[in-house]
This record gives C-alpha cells, sequence and structure tokens, in this order.
C-alpha cells in the first residue's frame, strides 16, 4: 500500500470516532477536492492550533488576547455564567437570549482522571469576583457526580462575597422530552420546582 | 465565535460524514493534541492530496510510477483482477491469498451520474490484453445495476480475446450471513452455483 495512503489513513484514525475504514474513506474523499481546497483545509487546521488562544478575561477561545464578548461594551460585564467548556458557552450564544459574560472553566473536578480544582480556571472565577465588578455569577455546569462537585466547590469559595448573587440554570423537563424516557432525579427536580400556570383566559 | 475556530469547523464539515457539532468535537480535539503532532497530520493529508500518483500500469494509487503490487517480479502479472476503486483492492489485498496483479476502474458505468466507459481506465484494460501478456480477466465488480452494466461492457470489449478467461467472483451467502435476511438474488445465485460436500469420512 502507498505510503502516503498509510500516513493520511493513520492521521485521520487518530481523530476521535474515526475508525481505520472512516480514515480510509476520508483519505479517499480528499482525492476528490480540489488541491486547492486540501491545501486551505490544513492550512485552517492547522492555523487554528498553532494560532488560537485563550480570552484573558475568561479563558474562552479566542483570535486576540480578548475574546468577542468579553471586548463587547454592550454586553452585561456584572453577570457571568460560568461553563465546563468553549462547546457550552457556543450551546449558550446559539440561543441569542443571553447578554452577560462568560467563564470558561475547561473541564470538572474529576480525582479519577487527576483533575483537581488547580487544573480548572477557579482562581481566575474567584479573582474576578473578588474584584467586585461581578453581581450575578450563572453556574452552567453539568449535572453529572464531576459536575455537582465542581459546583459545590466554586459555591465554597464565593460563599466570602455575600453580596454576589450565585445561581445555577433551571433543571427540568426538556421541550420536547417524553416524560416516560427523563431520569427520576430530573423528574424530581422538576416537580419540586414547579411553577404556577399563566392563565390567558382569566 | 473565534474565526480560528469558524475555519476549521468549516473544514472538518467538509468531509463526508462530518456535521457542524462532529466538526467542533474534531476541532476541539486539536486542542489536546502536541502542536507537533497536528503539524504532522497537516502535513501528511497535504502530502497525500499533492503527491500521491497513479500507478501507469493499474491505476492503483501509488508513490512512485509504478505500484509495488505491480512491480513485485513474484506476483502474478498474468492474472488480472478488476476493481472498481483502491478500497476494493485493499480489501483483497487483506485476504493475503490473491498473486495475481490488479486494474483500478476508477469507478462504475452510470449514466445517471454522466460516466460512461469513457471516464473509466477500460480502454486501459483492453490495451493490457490486447498486448498478450494476460491469461485471465477476474472482474470483481459489485452486483449493482452500474457495477453489472460495467460487467458486461468490459465482458463486450474483452470478446475479441478468446484465449483470455474471463471470471467473476463467486456470489453466495457470506460466512456468517444469515439466510433469513440475505436478497433473493443471491439465494438463486447460490442455490444454482451449488457445490458437492466433500464428504471427508468416506
Amino acid at each position: 500500500m502507498s505510503r502516503l495512503l498509510q500516513d493520511a489513513v493513520a492521521e485521520f484514525a487518530k481523530l476521535p470516532g474515526v475508525g481505520r475504514r472512516t480514515a480510509l474513506r476520508l483519505a479517499m474523499h480528499l482525492l476528490k477536492m480540489d488541491e486547492g481546497a486540501v491545501e486551505q483545509m490544513t492550512r485552517s487546521i492547522y492555523d487554528f492550533r498553532h494560532k488560537i488562544r485563550h480570552c484573558e478575561l475568561c479563558n474562552n477561545l479566542s483570535d486576540t488576547e480578548r475574546c468577542p464578548i468579553c471586548s463587547n461594551p454592550e454586553r452585561d460585564h456584572s453577570t457571568v455564567c460560568v461553563v465546563e467548556q468553549v462547546g457550552d458557552l457556543m450551546s449558550i450564544e446559539n440561543t441569542h437570549q443571553y447578554r452577560g459574560v462568560y467563564h470558561v472553566l475547561g473541564g470538572v473536578i474529576s480525582p479519577m482522571q487527576g483533575i483537581g480544582p488547580s487544573e480548572l480556571k477557579i482562581d481566575m472565577l474567584v479573582e474576578k469576583v473578588a474584584s467586585g465588578s461581578v453581581r450575578e455569577v450563572i453556574l452552567a455546569i453539568s449535572t453529572s457526580v464531576e459536575g455537582e462537585t465542581t459546583l459545590y466547590y466554586i459555591m465554597n469559595r464565593l460563599r466570602q462575597y455575600p453580596m454576589v448573587r450565585v445561581t445555577t440554570i433551571a433543571r427540568g423537563i426538556g421541550f420536547g422530552d417524553e416524560l416516560e424516557y427523563v431520569d427520576e432525579l430530573t423528574i424530581t427536580h422538576a416537580l419540586m420546582n414547579r411553577r404556577e400556570v399563566v392563565r390567558v383566559n382569566e
């Protein structure tokens, strides 16, 4: 087999979720693409890895020292939404409903994987709160065991700033979810946090 | 969102079977890789697209003018296995049972997709046969309508060389296939081409 092909397949197969069969299919697809298109692809991938930075204020991925969200004077810089990773930030941004800023932790506390609080950007968050510019911290962290651990750790660290409101995003039944398939904990939360129905007809 | 990230995601999303969500996951994975590993990945992909050639004898992908199979004096150059694409060749090579050489058509005749015989390496095959060096042509082409069309077209072109044996690979029930789920055409073929069981005890 061609060494060039072998190398390309081996490199594709290093990507998550890509087995040898898929890697071969991807390599074959390259032959259907223009040489220029493949050059652009490899340059974009290379540039992303070598030039991307983390925003000095919120740890979001950024092309510059400060990300576009932190640089935006129209965002509410006193409301900070704490997320695990950049993908979560993007999901929230896609709703176009949130006008505050973010703080990207870079993961959750996981002793099993050797990730302690110092591996995450928690000190950076506490310093931001200590500076006095923050009114509310929204913890948008996943409900996994690691997520809950991280949540309580952060709440504990922020206890010394009682003027700052600390909230978590609502847990409940998602739109389109079928109750039959929702786990007990979520249903329990959703029942406990039930809300009055607004009766339009009255 | 970061332009560098956006570009990398857009490029990954151009690959077949990769949606925006997967593309984002792949981009995020790059950040966990060493810069050197990403450089090697992009270089391998670039080199494959820009340096790969087609073997001048069989149209197989090759790093050099002639592929390792055609260059190998220990292969039987009088037996030519005709396949649609390089992936098929690799599947056959993986069995380590075939000692002949190959001829890669580059597809099958498909009027729907505007692929006629002249788009495939059929003339090249006929010339090879005309040169007198071939004793057997094995047509290992898929059983799709397009595949069958291609098969009959090639058989027709080779009719003028009656000294050359033209065969097709056996159709039948695959090992591990359950009869219940095999299509009727395959079962019909398998019944018609039934073979005597070798009775070891006698």
